[in-house]
């Protein structure tokens, strides 16, 4: 999967601030609150900004599809609970989970720092973006966050026939002395979905081992996963143990269906999956010795020590960097799509 | 790794209280408190117990050795304190974890119960045992619990040339109506330490992709590993990250040393990690919805439905069943050992 595929033809660039109100006003054209359309669109354009191009703008038919077939509530108000010192549960209200999220934000790191580790269970919400964007602003302010989403049914258990897990992402964030924070979201299948339909869409053949067809045969054709066959959890039975784990923490602890539960045939269109999203952040300043970002930093100068040329999350930073200078590059008949369902 | 190798030659079996008070006499024998000795024996029969043999007697001439170097104090006392409603940190004094665990656990499962989640960030500690011993008892109270400890330099990170983190495994147990708890226990290397030495002693062979020589070469040989050689991370990139995670959260969160930091050259005999443990404890209680074990049987039961035959854990519980009933088999000779240890 090349992430300089936008470069291959004409571009037209924006700035951050130009495609996150592109994207707020097809959010908002589409049916969403001026809240959510607002939440949304800067998740979306950071991750366009950042080279995450499977969770960019690629994602856009997909939100407005789900909202169309009114799966989704695009004007749901997340209903926050302070459950006790550091546990919050927000009912997103069959809303998306990053307005869920942005409404408990400044009550969950408030409760970090002062019980030194708080827990923030989001349950009834979907969520359709990267998870990145969730976890890293923590490391920002100093807090170490962890987070995990279960998706919709596509990932076998390993030791099992069937699909039943969701692609179910683990996200980490830590800060970082004199540096970016240390960020990575990976998902718990081999392959991320957004990047078998990135392949199916540009007819790429998959590296062996990330899926199989509907007759539970191994396959490199991204299409054959998409058309009733499924993925494979990465690293065997660690990564499904893993997987398995989210379910229980983004579901069962949150209070939100299994990757399996829901059933959104009634909804033809509909494509965000309908779960939960657990955050744990940790106040780092609370544990003894010496200053974590210290610490972190030192981590990363003994990977680098050992050869190690690149942290995960390093390919991010470039390519924001390269954005903020020289501003979001867009395929020109891409930004017209845009630019048209903005109308 | 034949987990049945006890069973080839001639066996006695003891109940898990003879076996327990056998080796406390051992670790007392070789100048732990009494304390100590009692917390270290309970765990390493447990794991004897369960079939867990790479951290059952096996370890014992390594606790030993290490007691024997004066690396590690069989004598220390735990220092816990309370630093926030949802916040424990342990000092050690270059002691064993398990006891400082056990010091700070009434504390911990109070913090869980009243503030909903609760952090124990152990430094300045040696673990030299199985995880899953420190969070199953958590789910037996009905509580989530996750826990990660680094160990020593003898895992290459992922695009690097030579090791820098340790095995680094990450466990985790979560309650489940009417049966065993989920846990499960994952060396975050694509193989554990344990049994990499168990197969060097047996003379067999390793799978592809565990390992390389000390050329940095892949190797199939278990002693290439250990002589100079290292380890791989499981899964690649995304288990190399995870391995990372450990060493932030461990070491870095808990004020404890990262896995390449100590040096035990003094002390010729020593084995035992001087690093740092977290773990994680969370009251489902506390979330919207369901009762979080009935779902988390729902979710087994699901597993089950898709071709599932084994759960992470499973083999231990079903281990410890035939050891209830029948006692734990140990080998005649290594039994006569460990007797004359404990004189």
């Amino acid at each position: 999967m090349s992430e300089s595929d936008a470069s291959v033809q004409a571009v037209e660039s924006l700035s951050l601030e130009q495609l996150t109100t592109l994207l707020q006003q097809i959010f908002e054209r589409h049916g969403t609150s001026h809240t959510v359309a607002r939440v949304l669109a800067d998740n979306c354009a950071r991750a366009q900004r950042d080279g995450s191009y499977s969770h960019g703008v690629f994602r856009i038919p997909g939100y407005l599809s789900s909202l169309a077939s009114r799966w989704v509530d695009g004007q749901a108000s997340p209903q926050v609970e302070d459950v006790a010192s550091g546990f919050i549960r927000v009912d997103a209200a069959n809303g998306f989970a990053q307005p869920a999220l942005a409404a408990a934000r400044g009550l969950l790191v408030e409760k970090a720092r002062s019980a030194g580790i708080a827990v923030l269970a989001i349950r009834n919400s979907h969520h359709f973006a990267a998870l990145w964007p969730d976890v890293e602003p923590f490391a920002e302010e100093g807090l170490v966050a962890l987070s995990v989403v279960n998706s919709m049914t596509c990932v076998v258990p390993h030791g099992a026939q069937k699909p039943l897990f969701g692609t179910n992402p683990i996200a980490f964030a830590a800060p970082r002395a004199d540096d970016h924070p240390i960020v990575f979201d990976l998902a718990t299948s081999a392959i991320a979905h957004g990047d078998v339909q990135i392949a199916a869409r540009k007819g790429h053949e998959l590296p062996a081992g990330m899926g199989v067809d509907r007759r539970g045969e191994p396959t490199q054709d991204p299409k054959a996963i998409l058309d009733g066959g499924a993925l494979l959890p990465f690293g065997g039975h660690k990564g499904s143990a893993l997987s398995m784990m989210v379910e229980l923490l983004a579901a069962a602890l949150t209070g939100g269906n299994f990757s399996f539960e829901f059933d959104w045939s009634k909804h033809p269109g509909a494509q965000t999956p309908w779960t939960g999203q657990l955050l744990i952040v940790i106040d780092p300043s609370k544990s003894g010795g010496n200053s974590f970002a210290g610490r972190s930093a030192e981590l990363v100068r003994q990977m680098h020590a050992v050869g190690l040329e690149r942290l995960p999350g390093d390919r991010r930073f470039k390519t924001r960097a390269q954005s903020l200078e020289h501003g979001i590059p867009l395929a020109i008949d891409e930004l017209a799509k845009l630019r048209a369902l903005a109308q």
